[in-house]
């Protein structure tokens, strides 16, 4: 085999980019082994030259201007590492409109502009590969995209935030509130300065999002899934739930109900046996379930420079493979699941069924259960379990109950009406089952 | 795009053979669509015409001659799913030889000539496939290969055999002795009337020969695996690992020394919040740590007619969209990580260096446990933990303990030693720590 070369150009040397451009500086030998051509940084960008110094970028291959890889005929394989949308954007169709393969790790990007990113990677036949997108390490994206390509996914269930699931995990074992282990998040690393994106549910969102154009080859407006973060989960609720037998979670759920979806991101109770129950701390994991393969779980970190570095860097040695082979374009960005380049329909939010916590704060009167009950019936929502927690205090007590099946749109208009009977102390909370 | 035929032909309509035969037939639309070309099963071949009419295959699709598939020029890959080594290995190098790409679930005939067969793939240019030789439905094959292409494997272990799985779970929950668990396993279908190969441990050896393999691009000889199966467990040897917070599972141990490994298969103590743990009944599971992903653990059905027949169907599918694209050995069997072909060099077992669970069967006299003691002292092996069980009978009682790190071969010197002693009254028990 004539020894060609595979060049890569990197834009962004933030926490994967220093990674990417360190694995390709330390482990050159290596990746050129496995593909038989050799694997070469040929140049890197960042507004920061202190960054390049850093990963020991040589000055020659260091650029603070993206036209120095994005112009540059002689790229093979654009790795875009800037993150967010814009320039992020311009940039990705700048390099697809050029031929050049592109490998990314923002999802933020995808969730949004993928219909016109895939398109235009359709348009041009190249190759748009982006497993760091979701679930860091974890390859996931390749398992769904080719593993998976003869199944039909019929729902996936992930946990996809490492921040949340690290602070939830914490707020299990030690009963601390949300604020307090987000602050102690933040000191360690593991939470960002504004958490909004992570503790809101925004970034799963935009990783399921993701996932269900993956199974589904349509796109789904990110507006469309429901989403809600855990800021408002309290330690009490993590510890009834625990006494019904389940563990909270931030869930990312789909379910493929054929021609739509049902896709949303709120926290939710799981079985404390399932297998998702046990990821804790920072890990990800992904609990697929396909018409013939049936369970499957895929497990790692989900963030980090080394684990994000390495999917990045399996994404650059699959394009490489196929610019060495002449068929870069040889799966689809979403695998050609379905009517690609389409817009998804997401399911309303009102027509999800699925069990229900809920907790009432109560005044601590006779009769209070009746009431609440009697609400809920009038919305044909029955009660599955119920504890009532005798006073600590003279204040107002709980009351905690699990529904079985109901619909969403039934449960708002009971909630609205328990939540304004005069012995309701405060607004109820309630957590869905996964 | 020209609307392209993608022909299969079909060796072997038993479990797996009859799974995929049904799958091309009954989803023959969803897997065209999704390839953009037309993917037809053009022949199936069985000794057994019943099986052939029990999948509703067409007569004219069917032959009891195998040279119906291999010498057909228009099929472009052939699924091998007969198992064992000959006639498949003949037939499976003729299909390569002929240009035809392969796709394979058969372990043993990769774990022992798979040197043969790879090096055939090469000179042929052709694809070689086999996700599902080793965990059923879980893509770890192409993670393997693909998705960790940039990463050094430092070490796997592998649930890899879901009938030990199943025995192992049954004879924690309930206590049974091995041989009635396994009789209900036969009886449930889980265990094969001649069930040596799994629980000797024989069929997970080969699956690890294969990962071996993949991770280092050499090829181990099966017969340098250590494999010890798990007949001699007995369900006081579970208990009282569970006293120390251990579970007891059969397990494929890879270490990747650099130039050569550690591959071994027996009986291990899995810490029980270890996530292997929690593998339960008949699934599989790969735990794997790369030096940048860390660790990611991959989990599903590593048996049956469907989870198989997607993992074949996957490689199907990613077979036929190389030959769409003209690249159908993108990527090498063995994804080229190390100098491909060559032998791998297995660690001597007598170095393996690890923690042992011992139990000796001693007479209940004083100063046994200062005898044993000793004889480990000598040895050069220490103790971590010691349960001595009180006499429930007047026989003899079971010394239990948990070293710290030993060789195998002071280890086996000293329990010879052990065994000898007249306080001795059966030979000592050993299982290795994972």
């Amino acid at each position: 085999m004539s020894q060609r070369c595979v060049k890569v150009g990197l834009l962004g040397l933030g926490t994967v980019g220093g990674g990417v451009a360190r694995m390709l500086l330390e482990e050159k030998q290596r990746l050129s082994s496995r593909l038989g051509a050799e694997l070469v940084l040929e140049r890197a960008v960042d507004l920061d030259p202190a960054l390049a110094r850093d990963q020991g970028i040589p000055p020659e291959r260091f650029s603070t201007d993206a036209g120095a890889v994005l112009d540059d005929p002689e790229i093979d394989i654009v790795v875009e590492l800037i993150g967010g949308l814009e320039p992020a954007r311009s940039f990705m169709l700048k390099a697809i409109n050029s031929g050049k393969q592109v490998a990314t790790a923002n999802k933020m990007l995808l969730a949004h502009h993928g219909v016109e990113i895939f398109a235009a990677a359709r348009q041009h036949r190249v190759g748009v590969a982006f497993e760091a997108a979701v679930g860091g390490g974890i390859p996931l994206i390749r398992s769904l995209r080719e593993g998976l390509a003869a199944d039909c996914i019929v729902s996936c269930l992930g946990i996809l935030n490492g921040t949340c699931n690290y602070i939830l995990s914490r707020m299990t074992s030690e009963g601390a509130p949300f604020q307090e282990v987000l602050a102690e998040a933040q000191a360690k690393g593991y939470a960002e300065a504004d958490p909004t994106m992570d503790v809101e549910g925004l970034d799963t969102a935009h990783k399921l999002a993701i996932v269900a154009a993956l199974i589904t080859g349509a796109q789904p407006d990110i507006a469309d899934i429901y989403t809600e973060g855990i800021s408002a989960i309290e330690p009490v609720d993590i510890q009834l739930a625990g006494e019904f037998g389940y563990r909270v979670k931030l869930l990312a759920i789909l379910r493929n109900l054929g021609g739509k979806v049902e896709a949303r991101v709120h926290p939710a109770l799981v079985p404390a046996d399932h297998v998702l129950a046990s990821i804790e701390g920072p890990f990800n994991a992904l609990h697929i379930h396909g018409d013939w393969v049936g369970d499957v779980l895929l497990y790692g970190q989900g963030a980090g420079r080394r684990p994000t570095t390495s999917a990045v860097m399996g994404d650059v040695m699959d394009l490489a493979r196929g610019i060495v082979a002449g068929c870069p374009d040889r799966v689809p960005p979403l695998g050609d699941a379905g009517a690609e380049g389409g817009r998804l329909e997401i399911a309303p939010m009102d027509d999800t069924a699925c069990q229900y916590y809920f907790r009432c704060l109560a005044l601590d009167q006779p009769g209070v259960l009746a009431t609440v009950s009697r609400v809920l019936a009038d919305h044909r929502i029955s009660i599955k379990s119920v504890i009532q927690k005798g006073r600590s205090s003279s204040g107002p007590v709980n009351i905690v109950m699990v529904t079985h099946e109901a619909r969403e749109k039934a449960v708002r208009a009971a909630l609205k009406e328990i939540d304004q009977l005069p012995v309701i102390a405060e607004p109820t909370r309630l957590i869905r089952r996964a």
